[in-house]
């Protein structure tokens, strides 16, 4: 195995969950409508804002590419401020882009976002050839990955659940190659750099992932606005308390259209009350 | 069926390859090392260069997003302008971006990106409900969409070849899929506005997803540095002259390389050899 000067990201994120004792990544998805009037529909203000107001009680922030790029070259220039003020606030980052493209295009999107984020999510349809430039991010930069495993929508069944020939569903054979692609990129925690993304959703596929991927980080959306609940997922925890992140997105950013008040205590009394409720179902 | 203003993607594309007798679809990948010197590695001025050039020969152009993500806010500027400019120039406009994602943020990158082109590539591993915003933009705008079906490289049958339950191959599952959604999205000259990628380094899928799809545009990519020709993929124009379109990217844009000579006039030389030779291979 390769040595490299860079910390291995599974285990700068096992430092960062005891540290923090969280394992809550807030999901950034910022949405212009839903913004408080103060912010005037600036992305960054709003952002940075969230990210002042959640760092204390998450361990990363995930922002969500598609919602930077809706307002084109501004928004990209945003989402790479966003970034960089996260984890100038100790958060470690996690870019929502969900790219898969082969093998050159792949090095290409490696490029745009393992400069900004500590970690990228990635789409495994194209096969291993197009994860492997992102492989190589986590080999040479400490860089991390999360594969879509079974996503947290009702349509993921269409293709992640169709019956394969040997009696398996389509996710759990990409939960074998998410396995075999992290093998060679396990941290000193005992933890790969190769994630796999499994919906909160779902949270008999959750505890099911635990065991097809014990050396996995699980990074579980669908908490919050989405339906699924801290106690569906404590299972996902068994390989570590930093062997599972639960991220939650709309419930926290925009918690003052519920509850009301400033949107950013809001904000970071949702963050601290979820994060607490995740620990406390992780077991610890 | 809801009757739109707009004139229907596959109708705009049918009388495009009329009009110009050509089914060639040229790939702008810009990479700064393999540009021309006198460039100054501009993307602007590049990809425009190459629009210039290769108009007269081919129906459009396919702007391949991540090679402009790598540049920053600049490089998505840079792709704005070259969506545009292209149309300026009577090109259809395929934005490669392989996007999926679940319901909000699929519609956010409808919105990135159906504004700045024609049509747009989908990735369906997250399934029916991430693919429902672009079909939205189909029947409201007439957008078109080229959802991954079988792409061209290597890696592809690690999750796309992999046997099902019921003797089918995974990708041939998804070729249902796209057909489904395409059903109700089908033009007045018998096209959908659905169509589905799958690899000319593939000829005997290309052959097979010509019969199961048979209202769908195919998009052929992968002939020239790929290893594909013209004459692998006849088939695919079975159902018409527009039913299929075929993807060259390096071998057109970096054909000084090759051959040498002003990269403009390579560019178009070669644009102008490989349309020729898809259109005859076509059977026209």
């Amino acid at each position: 195995m390769a040595t490299v000067a860079v910390t291995h990201f599974s285990d700068r994120l096992a430092d960062a969950v005891e540290r923090k004792s969280s394992q809550l990544v807030v999901g950034i998805d910022p949405v212009v409508e839903q913004m408080p009037a103060e912010v005037d529909g600036d992305l960054f203000a709003f952002c940075s804002g969230i990210v002042d107001a959640i760092a204390p009680h998450a361990v990363a922030v995930k922002p969500q590419s598609a919602f930077f790029e809706a307002h084109g070259a501004d928004g990209v220039r945003a989402f790479a401020q966003v970034c960089e003020y996260a984890r100038a606030a100790g958060l470690i980052v996690i870019a929502d882009a969900k790219r898969g493209d082969i093998g050159s295009t792949a090095r290409a999107y490696a490029e745009a976002f393992i400069p900004l984020a500590d970690a990228v999510t990635v789409n495994p349809y194209l096969g291993g050839d197009s994860v492997e430039p992102f492989l190589e991010a986590c080999r040479r930069e400490g860089a991390g990955i999360f594969c879509l495993v079974k996503t947290s929508n009702p349509g993921s069944a269409d293709v992640q659940d169709v019956a394969l020939a040997d009696g398996r569903k389509l996710w759990q054979h990409v939960a074998g190659l998410v396995r075999d692609w992290g093998e060679e990129l396990i941290g000193d925690r005992g933890l790969s750099a190769v994630g796999a993304v499994v919906g909160a959703t779902f949270p008999r596929e959750v505890a099911e992932a635990r065991e097809l991927l014990p050396r996995s980080v699980l990074l579980l959306p669908g908490i919050g606005a989405q339906g699924g609940t801290p106690a569906d997922v404590a299972a996902a925890f068994a390989a570590g308390p930093a062997s599972a992140l639960v991220s939650a997105s709309r419930s926290v950013i925009y918690a003052y259209r519920e509850g009301g008040g400033d949107w950013q205590s809001a904000a970071g009394a949702e963050a601290k009350r979820l994060a607490r409720e995740v620990w406390s179902a992780s077991g610890r």
